[in-house]
């Protein structure tokens, strides 16, 4: 951000005088030629950024992890490549890259700690993918998290085994790929929002996600709503403002 | 049907020779000047013919029926309109109009006896109009049923207080709107096939019927196959079929 | 709900041991023949059972009606039709009838205290319809809301305007057709969850909605899910679970 | 599962009181660290059980296949990548690997009897791969089957000459891409249930398969159901136990 | 058309200078006020104009059929709404009405002598009003036709019935919708063009003649091209051309 | 607009100072209880306002028209039902009323001059109501018009008889349905500006405009751009304000 | 084919006893493990059979191709992998590989005479390879060919230039991608029937093809149908046929 | 261009007789092959020719370059591959290659000055790709740019921070994906044409671009025309000749 941003900042009531003057004794290093960072949020939030990595190239998220590795600040990066998640590991120390996720968080002071319950709830182990980008998100943004995978309605005995446990959450996660069941049964049996992730999962006439995501926008259960075919990180994130809200 | 018709049925093995002989006695009066009457069905099966009312004016419709009559056929129309209804059953006693379903029996003989089971289940009061089109239809063809309504998958409760109950079945209708995730619980309880009907119940993104489709095209069930949106008579005759096949 | 529904209801622990002793002394007048009501919710949360009328005759509504007014529930039915709502405004008398949001409320008693605050922010006011329909719900489950129409994001200032009155809510419905950008400018400018409706306003490539819900969807900000296509009582219902859950 | 899952089966009537304590005297092996399996199936059906292996690594599988010959239960693979079918037939003696099906069975003991017939009939040489899917599994799930490929309509004296062949079966599975005609034809043609499959044969407006689902869906011949897009595996269990009813 | 169109219609050799010597001497009272009337086709063929009623008004037809009179040319109206139906017979006397395919034929000469054949195939009565839309168009440009209708593929003895009748045709129509596969059995079957039209019959999943139209653009047979949903008039056309090609 | 709004809007820059004074002295009367109504734009570019009349009631219209009369300004309502237009022509003097294009003008001062040149050109009379649309728009933003129908591409001597007109102007509006070709064949014969509106005229496969839609947006000739399905209004505002731009 | 096959065609009319005793004399041969051909088509029209190569192994290929010259027939590939094509070039001396179109001819014995015309218009460069494929099939099936590549609407005037040169085929294909236009425009402009080809060739909002299929199937301009995208081969044969029709 | 496509130019007015004598004079020489170039735009416009590069082989591009520079002639060619620019790029001096763009320009000459403004603001660095293509093709036409890059709307300050500067434009190009949301935000704040770009930035259901197509087709704000998607040059292009015609 520059001068003039900040300000306008200000002037939108997005941040207060005091963020503003930390912003502006910043913004000579904010702005790298390919990407504007906004560390108000990280100052504001206290959990840090995210970086969108897919289509940057392994450079750009060298430049972007030492800004922020610079000022000290956490940053979660979602979507990234083999090869760049191996570059940045050879770069910088307090990496945790995961695998099936596809996300990296540089933790360059301690994680806001976690609190309240985000409960994740997943129909296949196909769908893991999606489920731990959803919990790694809401983890970085400070919700305790508990994962129930491969619990879809094709075999309800797994679900109403663990009901106890995911009502226990302030907002259920519900995540599943081909038909979707899962969220609206899921919402038949709990009292807390859930928020749905249609997935991929699947072939033929699922075409890539749009018969997860036309059921789970036309369930029949109360409490529900939809983010994005496979947007672990959206259902991460408002499951997680949503937990934090609560007490 | 011609003479010709009639030959080339013989030729395809459609028909044996006395079925041949039989029909070709009839030829003189089964084509009425609209409609191609396929009265060896009856003969074969003892169940009668069935008549798709759409798109017929009620005259041709009186027509038909009085052709069946007078032959001593049973017969059931579907998607009768109002307006037809009421004029036929001002015309024939041995009628049997349902207002739901919007079909009409005319039972010119006793009806077949109705063996077996086909378990009729559907989610919503709104979806009940095509569950009585299954229903009917797969009576008409010598199908016992016993129906299971407003069980939707929001309330799971009244599914499982009814499954011991629908597990007795050969085979399970399952009926349901908006996100129709009927069929895959209830493929995931039962071990017998179970035929999905979509219906357009819903509004919104269900566009007349798609999502839920969609939803029991991809069922992560075993054992679930589809008919058309809607299509309650499609759904009644192939689980009758299945069911008379039984023992 | 039949004995046998009440008892496995207590098995998958959506009642306790009270409220089921409470459902089965009522058990015997619960079950209309076309309809099966739910007292429990009304028992358990305190703010009462909702009707989704569209479907429903008007004799239906009234015997839905007189049963809960008969147990002194209160009771939210939506899409009511101009016909049924007269014919209810002749027969009952603590009803509120909503003309624009097609609702009717029948206060048998008290409604609950209306605490925390959701904000209702729609597009246009071809979106009041269901703008209202959201406020109603929200409002019918306890909480308390407060409405900015025609704030589209085609005039900015109108949204700029209203923004530090909106960032007061613990939620924010978004409802907006045609393009649906208000959902993601909205996002943009709030901390809490943003729940947005598309709606089926406008012509043309809106295909009745579709654009405003993928773009919804695909909303570039974060803390965005969606619910269906002029599902304004989706929305009310979810908005209003988060709200409640704030302390 | 573990024995929390065990006894929720019981409670819902899905095992009994035999097959519980046999299950829950294994459970302290079924539980992979990635998969829960499902041994019970395999119980009480004597087939054994299903592994969708797309979307799993080889190892992954190789774990799968070792727990089922440790238990001596046969279990059948679909979608195998060649890689994974390599390294599986490296590892295990009793596979039988189709190229063509891409399905791997392990057996671990002798495979069930096959008895009754179920008719494949496909429409050209590039729906194979769909057709031997439905065959193998079938089979697996002991059906005998007999198969017709290369009958599509546009050649109709391929399938007039072997439909007397093709009546004797209890089940005709129907397999085409393209226009998908073959159902319907087919269906007129035989008194028994069709199950319709849809393959992504084709090139150009099939849009991956859409048009046969579509063309399937709304045959005008009574007696089909649908399947997913070259969903063989689903063809092959639904036309089994239909199959399989039939004394 | 007015005197800079004609010559460019020369210039573009579209007439030749005896036509445009015709059209210059009457273009006085070609051109009314709301429709530019193209008499030079009249001229050319021998057969006259066509006009697409719908979203004509009916003063607007009684202008054209009145311009038509004067000049001694026939003219075919497609589309003709009831009310104006009874409008123009009432003010013409040598027209012909067909209820069934909404046609009208202004006969201010004889029409041209009917030469070779076009067989038209319909799969259903309900197809029958698109049908004689075909049968009509290609009859007023000149060539003889011969109809089979209810001729639908699960009937498949109806159709081998009339195959020899069929294949006596330069060129054949099928007519069809739900699953349209009428076309590919049809060009099996015969060795001349087949020009398909899919029709909007059906319901559900045909989504008002979709599956028709990719069913018969995506056929397995050779020889077929398609016209648009319910486009009588468009293969009437073409057909007919192709027809008096022949010879 | 209330006091808010409009500093806010001098804020954005999207007035002056000058401006923001004559709204703040006029903020008592211009917000009507169920529309805000934006006088600065009339004061800034001396046109006057748009209201989209559809889904606003007659007396809201009287309302909206009564404000601007009591201003002297002028305004333009586009989509305006027959019956609403009566209304406002009994209560108001200085009406101009469109049937075919569906719009009213108030004329309470003297309309802006007519400058520059918009042509626009129309496939077929099916099209007039929107080609009006865009003409009355155009000329109500002071624009200059002259309109070319009934040129479609299947007659190209009738585009290219007005091709010498059309090139004068300083944009051109392409409007058609059906299959749109218009836009592409116009775009290679003019050197201007192509505003490309697509029509929902057609039936079958045209998908209420869809065709038009793809065809025009997937253009192969340079300088066209697209509106909505049926957007007469928007193609005359944009059209207009590039054609005022040309000195 | 075998002799079950053969006496069924006699039956169905589709050959005579004279055909029938060649075929019964050579089914010994015909019928390759993995394909069925029809030899038959070949006796009948002195053209030869064709392959769809795509999804056919080189080793089949190799196969077929070898009964073909062993009988002394000729025979057309399409959509030949370049690895196949690079194999059956080694194998077989009689090839006509074109690498454009993908096809391959295998002349066992000379081609037919090439009669008539057939003209081949196409848009652009881009669709050079399935214009390609329909010049070859059409020639393969004995008709003589003219193109005029390059000719897109965007350029009118080389359309125009090659206008006088295009009507003097009997039957026209017309071949584009992206908006289609190609087909209205050219049919405008002939008298003779065009079979139009949409293709795959654009981007974005093309979708593969649709713009172009919808643009050519709601064509505004008389006597046009329409084959699948890219389907340059179904082009080629139905164009032929039209065109070996005209003595 | 031959000699009669020249002529039929001059005819068509799209030429004076003075090009035509110029390009008369080169017809020898501008037909390669493979493609024929329209080296008349060049004399006429003083800005050069554009050539799409997707689909044509290096060689053919080589060819093309070579003549333009023979001619003394600029060329811009999109969508170059980088294997083809590598191989341009050896081969001539004046080349300007973009990498991220996929541009290359050949200058043979001074390109001509660029004047007025256009303004190109994209929302995210994603869609650079798309806004450099616009960027360089304005340019090469002749216009003057700016640019505004990553002011998507979920960070309003970003917009608002530039807003003063974009109104400077004579039109402003708004590119985005995802929901598209800019386009409308653009419009409402600025007085000028807005040309909206959908990009297919995004994943799941932005359906490759659909989602932003759509948002932009139906914005709600004044002023905004649409190009397909990811179709920077055509954006560039129209955008340039409205910027062009000012002043």
């Amino acid at each position: 951000m520059n001068v003039r941003e900040i300000l306008i900042k200000l002037q939108l009531g997005e941040i207060d005088v005091d963020n503003a003057v930390k912003l502006l004794s910043k913004t000579s290093v904010a702005d790298l030629s390919h990407t504007r960072l906004d560390f108000d949020r990280t100052q504001r939030t206290g959990f840090g950024e995210v970086v969108f990595a897919k289509g940057k190239t392994t450079q750009q998220l060298i430049d972007i992890f030492s800004e922020f590795e610079r000022r000290g600040e956490n940053v979660l990066a979602t979507r990234v490549s083999e090869e760049s998640a191996k570059a940045l590991s050879e770069k910088f120390t307090n990496l945790l890259y995961c695998e099936i996720a596809k996300t990296i968080i540089l933790n360059s002071r301690k994680q806001a700690e976690q609190t309240g319950l985000v409960a994740i709830v997943s129909a296949g182990t196909s769908d893991m993918s999606v489920a731990e980008e959803t919990r790694i998100t809401a983890e970085f943004f400070g919700s305790r998290t508990k994962c129930f995978y491969d619990c879809g309605v094709a075999g309800l005995h797994r679900l109403i085994a663990n009901i106890e446990e995911i009502r226990k959450a302030n907002v259920v996660v519900a995540i599943a790929g081909m038909e979707g069941a899962l969220a609206s049964v899921l919402a038949g049996l709990v009292k807390v929002p859930v928020i749905a992730v249609p997935t991929s999962v699947g072939y033929g006439a699922n075409f890539e996600g749009l018969s997860a995501l036309l059921s789970m926008i036309n369930s029949c259960a109360n409490g529900v709503s939809v983010v994005n075919i496979d947007n672990g990180y959206g259902a991460g994130y408002i499951s997680s403002i949503i937990n934090k809200q609560v007490k």
